[in-house]
């Protein structure tokens, strides 16, 4: 197993079948500098336009159309003394007639404390004078190339991943997307350093971080939408609009993982989602938004 | 302050200007016991048709259209020796095509334990032999007359309250509605002995508790949606179809609160949700589904 | 069979199971004269409350549940010198980023030549100044007592019809009722002399007119949506947020009508459905959207 | 002005930025044949998978990202005997539990009358002994190449055009896409001998045409979406998902249009809609939906 510093000499905003920027074995270690939405580098030097530039792909040997690319999420470690977000709700998520009274939204600076690990508004507004938030880094936007040779903007996402800005996907979690083509070609970027459910100002505290993942390819491993596990959740992720049928894609994959590696026919999943399951909310701003259905691990039967 | 035990002689299956069971004044407590959503009580007599019948209305003193009636949950105490739940997914929490693969609901009896405080399947199906949950018990369906004489349906929930399926109206938290009519005309029912969110078997864990509220008149109170607190958070919800709209709903109300209580403007409340909020989801099965705005009071300035 | 000239001595804001106004026999036929949905009269005298004042209930004899209430519209005529409209689009019918673009509405007025039964903008903008369109009369709000006993707002609609804003709700269309109620308890009112699909700005041409309809009840006809047929069509009407669930419902009334009336299986009324169907969007405005599922009766099997 | 023939080498299931299979210039003619939305040519030899192969993609020499590729569709003549549908409504366009009832979708056949123009089912079902329906061909795919490099599958659509599958996409009217790349790369297939609205069951009736196109660059027009005109109306399309968005889309595109090209200010663009406006449902069965919204030119003020 190898370890692999990756600095990409080109960025990209879409996922799709591009020539790979890096070969790598399965099994393999990826340590890589990302830089934020906007294209800037950690030095806030413009590298490349957005949205959400992602490193990549990454070509992971022995991947195939139908296997599983296991993405583990190592480390997050913020590179930047800043970040920014934009200073208003975004229009979608507010009711149509509130729109008239929000402020035009502008792009506005965070401080970033790396020793303490936390973030506050360069200029607190007024109330918002004490309001620092410890980092909770996570991926804004990651994936493999999609389906049909497809080359997809990183500011929505699909089956195959993409910009689903959903807080679980931080250090400590496991994600597999459903390879469509050889090598599987991941991409990753769109780092925040905080994030809300739903990021309703279109950004989470958008910065440059070193992320290490580990990449492996699992055969046989039958899935649509993007799965994922925590210390003690699992999670199946769908992005579509609106949010209800992002939630049917979530719960039916749900429901086929159940039976597939639990043993839970269509009622004992019934019975044990309907009185235990949990939603979140990932972006509710780009084109397709994302709903989680996620499941705590010790109301699982064993594997 | 005076406490009153109210047991209704009938039952509602709509939320409307009713004549009053029960006369109370603001900042009294009513203890009642609720019968289950199909209108049997907790010796499985059948007491009412269902959808939800509700105890209620009760009028009280002082409450005028454009006040709040606070509602406090004091107590929550199963007094069944079971409850029920149906047990396959409601045909609209999973895509379109799979509906075709659901066995049909019916029916399932979950064995309560009210000394443990503990429920479990009677007959368990394959995987969860030890599937045992502690109780979480909760409001399924509760609020105030409606707007312009209006009586609606005790399935479905709107500005007024009424069929949420929300976790968090449980013990411990307090509730605000508009109130529209004189006297507020609450009504409550449909307790779940513990519910998943969006109650995406169509029930929750259906039984019948002595319920035990603090009923109080606020004044100026400038609130359209229901709004609540916990011990740690504060919420406000939003009730529509599909859930991007609910969403809207809750986050526009929370953002008025900001402002009216917190002294939040739309940039300051934009800033704190869009990295703090967390989105829960009520149900998903009823004609508007419900979705709750909720913020740490950790996160809050000073009131 | 019977004329009635109905004058209502008060008007509802609601459709529910209120005190019958007037008592006819099936088949008979009532002239009534309606207000606008602001409450004023011909003269512009205000005589009820908005939303959509109501004129009704009308008991029809022998109606009971599970029949259903057949209307014709048999004449609809213009009573009034004047309509108004707003001004400008709906927040929710414009993309959100857009709705900061529009101008506050505002009630406007048209001038309507009884004579030639045309329109006009009293005071036209630039661009409008020839823009005189011919009336086309239609009911926005009729229906029948909810099931329940419920009473619910005409600012919106559902199975016993409400605020649909359809334009193919006019002279000449007969329209069937699912019946909830003992009499059914018809109501109508808010009637427009123009309206675009959708009602997008919130209102069609809003007028008062002497309205003409033939009441008849049907035995086991079964309907769950309102039906209805005119010279060369027939249609289904869903009522529901998105405009998806309301086209759902729709197709779904057809596909069953289809299968009750014409001996069309499913595969056979997929066929004809699928090459040869039109959906006609009614209101996209209240909180339920309508969207009409209609069929040339040239393609239709004889019953 | 020249006219091509134009005969591909190989079929795309994505609309994207791939090297040109012919060059042309501005105002020249193509004329291509096209195979059916599953890659069978009127020999009924698969020639290429699905979904929906595209002919293409054609540079069309001047254009520029900015500019609007004009594609008036000249011609569209049937060049198969027969054609194919799916029997069967798709589960989305049904109530949820309407979805258990649907038997199977199977491929029907279609005998196609190149003399009468007609069509009807080889084998009908009972009830549809005498459905022929005249022709009416139509493009179900068609559009330009997305922005950022992007390539998208033919399932669906966007600001670039793809997938819409709606009516009035046939011989007579003429439609503009927004230029991304230059050169536009315009890619077309997919054509229907008949489709209802919506295409509701999946598919029209499926078949090869020879079409007859001529591609024109148009400077300096600003449109986001794809906008239409026919002998009597002009249209704006969007396409998203759920309906209600996509009526959003083309709503603000036409209220765009009409102060760009007619003189209206946003108030007399709402009145004017508002009271003539027509939507029209292209297809509610791909990832994308698709809404018209459409004016007659004789409410229009002079350009």
């Amino acid at each position: 197993m190898t370890t692999h510093r990756f600095a990409p000499a080109q960025y990209y905003n879409v996922l799709g079948t591009m020539p790979a920027a890096l070969h790598i074995a399965s099994g393999d270690t990826v340590i890589t500098e990302t830089i934020d939405a906007g294209g800037h580098d950690k030095d806030r030097v413009k590298r490349a336009p957005g949205p959400n530039p992602m490193n990549g792909p990454i070509h992971v040997e022995g991947a195939k159309p139908g296997d599983a690319l296991r993405v583990e999420i190592v480390r997050m470690t913020p590179v930047s003394a800043t970040g920014w977000t934009r200073s208003v709700f975004a229009a979608n998520v507010v009711e149509p007639e509130a729109v008239r009274t929000l402020p035009p939204g502008e792009s506005t600076t965070w401080l970033i404390d790396r020793q303490a690990l936390t973030t506050r508004l360069e200029y607190p507004p007024t109330g918002l004078e004490h309001f620092t938030l410890p980092l909770e880094p996570m991926i804004g936007c990651f994936g493999v190339a999609p389906s049909l040779g497809q080359a997809i903007s990183t500011a929505t996402s699909g089956e195959y991943g993409g910009n689903m800005d959903y807080r679980l996907f931080g250090p400590g979690t496991t994600v597999w997307f459903p390879v469509s083509v050889e090598g599987a070609l991941f991409f990753l970027g769109d780092c925040h350093a905080v994030q809300g459910d739903g990021e309703i100002v279109g950004t989470g505290i958008e910065t440059c971080f070193e992320v290490e993942v580990r990449l492996t390819v699992e055969k046989a491993k039958k899935l649509v939408w993007p799965r994922g596990e925590t210390t003690d959740a699992i999670f199946a992720v769908g992005n579509a609009r609106p949010l209800d049928q992002a939630l049917q894609h979530a719960t039916t994959e749900m429901l086929n993982w159940l039976g597939q590696d639990y043993g839970l026919d269509a009622t004992a999943a019934s019975h044990l989602l309907g009185q235990v399951v949990r939603y979140d909310v990932g972006n509710v701003f780009d084109p397709a938004y994302t709903m989680a259905c996620r499941v705590a691990k010790k109301w699982l039967p064993p594997r």
